[in-house]
């Protein structure tokens, strides 16, 4: 089979007027960049939500076998529009980081891709310049206000807000900086997060329009006084030059699957340090323009989906229809015990022992959340026929349908089956339901969250993180929701423990404000927000040639 | 008068499709950026030198009273149109910088204006956000390199790549980073210059292709082993990722004047550390598809003129056919000795004094460079008649003409006169001379540029300046031009000194090497790299409305 960036350079793309004009979409609405990509224009296009249906892609807890998320929203979509209904994709940006680190691509695989992939994976319309861009205009206003007297007696100590690169660089995950002589600003400690890691990210993927996005920006906490009280951006008035750079990132991006199915491309990932969705802005303007969107949640169910639920639908006016819980054989397979060279051989007693993983994520949707559930399983050709029938089995009395899906390797075609079925389950009743009340307190949610999601028995704040969720709740933030960073990797703070751990607790050991995006985020273990490269990065493979191809990109 | 932004919001902009069809550029030959903005690929259009003619814009020392290059070549451009000329400009792209800082835009002013400003001054295609991730590219995979076991040996202590970012930053100059744990990097002192100043922006501007650039990126240097030899960007495999992350940067981009004459605008400034001019293949792209080209050089004639001469004309094979030097009245009083709430009444002395200054920028365009010279006074309501004459008189016996061009207030019609004098001296026949030859030592070639250009009686190297310049010349560099780095607010290394100072030396502090771009760095005095934000930065008073409308640009 092709790599994949031999399949998306073999691709006849259509112009972008024609993939805008399947969401009735005209070229006055649009601020095309090239043939193939466009800009819609919110304040022209309907952005309302619930006109159409809303379907979430998430999955299992994440394992080294992969499970395919991304590849899965794309081809149900590709599947919906082969059987007949006009659908779209709402997805996340790629950012450069993995593209260079280890990961490639972030555009789907296979024959469910979006394209064009290179111009997606690399700089795309340039949104996620833009928001390093503003985060970075808000730091060194910051700093030289405390550089030119200091006006609002920011503490150079208490400083919480960090600088940001789309890179990934260990290099500046910490630094001293302000040295040198008097001109060269304020000695202080500082660093980088990667810029999906920014809360500008968060608030760009939250924000209604201009107004609410400057707001948003004017509330985020840059750090705090001598005198222990917040200090905020509007306090540097920096907000309208911020608001300013984002102008154009907040416009939602159009591209086209493989089939020609509408892509939205907009907003950034992170689901734990954020939500990490797709643009409210971009979910609302599919869901206007297609009768059937397809989004999805980072990481596993208690993660992504969580966050879907308590923050991002609680927020927008929007909910799922339907859930997909994406699966793979393999990864059950890993979740009963399996090592990653171990799962080409038939072995239904391992997926019989990962199972748990899965069935818990399927009762967190349906009990917790209210949801309607399929499990999508991306089907790998390893997979037998016994190995699908004890997973089967194990859902049917959930009233839970399993279905196989083959799209990497046949594009929609190998996801009619699943479409069907999503259609079929959207057409169920269901009401949204939420991990906790806006009202508990903020140690009451996440309180809440271990014991309604992950299934621990509680929660052990640290006296860090206990009087730092007091502050908030003193400060008047405790009916925020919360923002659990955890490992994705278990439901347990523990990324080695698979499967559907019992009798545990998280450990809570520090927490921040998003006073801008509007949540707490609470921290268990420590949380990369600036990545490393390897010893031989994936870009020491990528090339271009004379004629502009580029190659090594998968 | 309305402000820049406002005339340039009220403008009724072409469609770019109409703007490139006044070159013969057609819509399959370029990427629409919008409406209003386009990439043209330059592998479908032909980018000939020496087929159209070349002015260069140039000025005389800077002073605080303004010279006017950018706004005198578009209305020069527009008056050239008026008159029946194909005409088109080809210049720099603005810096976030400046635009957050002090200055505001810097696509020309009021009726001598490139539209869309906005665009142009805030993210326009992404040029410069491309160029801040392949230097940043390089330098996380340089340290990925000295974090994962060090193979090409490179001694941290002696690492010269520095990390880059588009922002006025003072806080980023000098900083400690790596620090931490073990897994974060390599504790060593480091720093960011602003993006313009990064040796890829240097070589994007003279690259011819996409081999071309690859290759010279290849040959960068980072620093030095401890056997002191150099580290190359080849050795850590970096080139191909950072030429894929520059392929659609080295695309020019072209717009439109407020009267509808094409202008590229492409590559950075930085005419003191840099040779600062607009790339070369978007002026060989205009000089192929217009008659007349008007393309500008940084700060005085002493600095940007002797660079586009004696580095961009040796490198790519065109050269100016007229130079035009831009003065106004008011800074040549300046240059007289006046201060600058001085300059409102009319003083011929203080002009007389100043013209020294204007004269030797004239012969050195003349004389040293074999160039054909007209004198552009960009005129200010103030100016008065006999001020003029006294100008006219000085340079009468050089055979320089002085042309009055009113295109701030009157557009194009403004400069048909100066259009008329270009389009003469462009039919005179001329041929480049240089300030040194590439055969000389880089002592000498210093000697020569000072000699030669500012007029000076020689040259006071630094131990450390001496030291490195002999190594560049042992390590086989000795055949490159040298680019000085000096304040250009005067001929010699004092900026307080103006006019025409006479028995001084340049005291030579520093050298660094620009392997990839292809020149040797001179510097005399600290070049500031990395501009700060003041009190009151232009951003505090830079919004955009909920329809997004932008205000506070100028």
């Amino acid at each position: 089979m092709a790599t994949d960036i031999e399949i998306a350079q073999q691709a006849k793309m259509q112009p972008i007027e024609d993939i805008a004009a399947k969401l009735d979409i005209t070229p006055d609405q649009m601020e095309r960049y090239g043939d193939y990509i466009a800009k819609i224009d919110y304040s022209k296009v309907e952005t309302e939500a619930n006109k159409g249906k809303l379907v979430l892609v998430t999955a299992i807890t994440p394992t080294p076998a992969g499970e395919g998320k991304t590849t899965t929203s794309i081809g149900l979509a590709d599947g919906l529009t082969k059987i007949g209904k006009k659908a779209a994709v709402a997805i996340r940006e790629p950012s450069l980081g993995p593209v260079f680190g280890v990961k490639g691509g972030a555009a789907g695989g296979g024959y469910a891709q979006v394209v064009p992939m290179e111009n997606i994976n690399l700089h795309f319309t340039g949104d996620i310049h833009a928001i390093t861009a503003a985060n970075n205009l808000i730091a060194a206003m910051m700093d030289a206000s405390i550089h030119n007297g200091n006006p609002t007696n920011l503490d150079p100590r208490r400083v919480e807000w960090r600088r940001a690169i789309d890179m990934n660089d260990r290099q500046l995950r910490n630094m001293v900086n302000g040295i040198g002589n008097r001109a060269d600003g304020v000695p202080r400690e500082d660093g980088f997060d990667i810029t999906a890691a920014s809360e500008v990210m968060a608030v760009l993927c939250l924000a209604e329009g201009v107004d609410d996005l400057k707001e948003r920006i004017g509330r985020i906490i840059l750090g705090y006084t001598y005198e222990n009280e917040p200090v905020t951006v509007s306090e540097i008035k920096a907000e309208g030059a911020v608001a300013s750079l984002l102008r154009d990132a907040l416009k939602p991006n159009l591209v086209q699957t493989l089939e020609g199915t509408p892509v939205f491309v907009h907003g950034g990932p992170f689901a734990n340090i954020a939500h990490g969705t797709n643009t409210t802005i971009a979910t609302k303007m599919s869901m206007s323009n297609a009768d059937y969107t397809i989004t999805e949640a980072g990481f596993g169910a208690d993660l992504g989906a969580e966050k879907y639920m308590d923050i991002v639908s609680r927020f927008a006016d929007f909910e799922p229809d339907a859930v997909v819980v994406v699966a793979t054989i393999r990864a059950l397979k890993m979740h009963g015990g399996k090592e990653l060279d171990e799962l080409k051989d038939e072995d239904v007693d391992a997926v019989r022992a990962g199972l748990p993983n899965l069935v818990r994520h399927i009762e967190n949707m349906q009990d917790t959340f209210g949801m309607n559930v399929v499990v999508a399983i991306n089907t790998f050709p390893t997979d037998t026929e016994a190995e699908v029938e004890a997973l089967r089995e194990e859902v049917a009395d959930r009233g839970v349908n399993v279905v196989q899906a083959t799209h990497f390797s046949d594009g929609g075609a190998g996801a009619t089956d699943l479409a069907e079925e999503v259609v079929r389950l959207c057409d169920e009743p269901s009401t949204i339901k939420y991990a906790y009340d806006l009202e508990d307190s903020l140690f009451d949610k996440v309180e809440k969250i271990v014991k309604n999601v992950y299934r621990g028995d509680g929660v052990e704040f640290s006296t860090k993180a206990r009087r730092k969720l007091q502050q908030y709740e003193d400060l008047g933030y405790g009916n925020m929701p919360v923002c659990v960073a955890k490992t994705q990797m278990s439901f347990t703070d523990d990324a080695k423990r698979k499967g559907a751990p019992e009798g545990f607790e998280i450990a809570i050991d520090d927490a921040s404000i998003s006073a801008g995006a509007g949540f707490i985020v609470v921290q268990s273990g420590s949380i990369m927000k600036m990545p490393g490269l390897g010893k031989t990065p994936a870009a020491t493979k990528i090339d271009v040639a004379n004629d502009g191809t580029i190659s090594g990109l998968f």
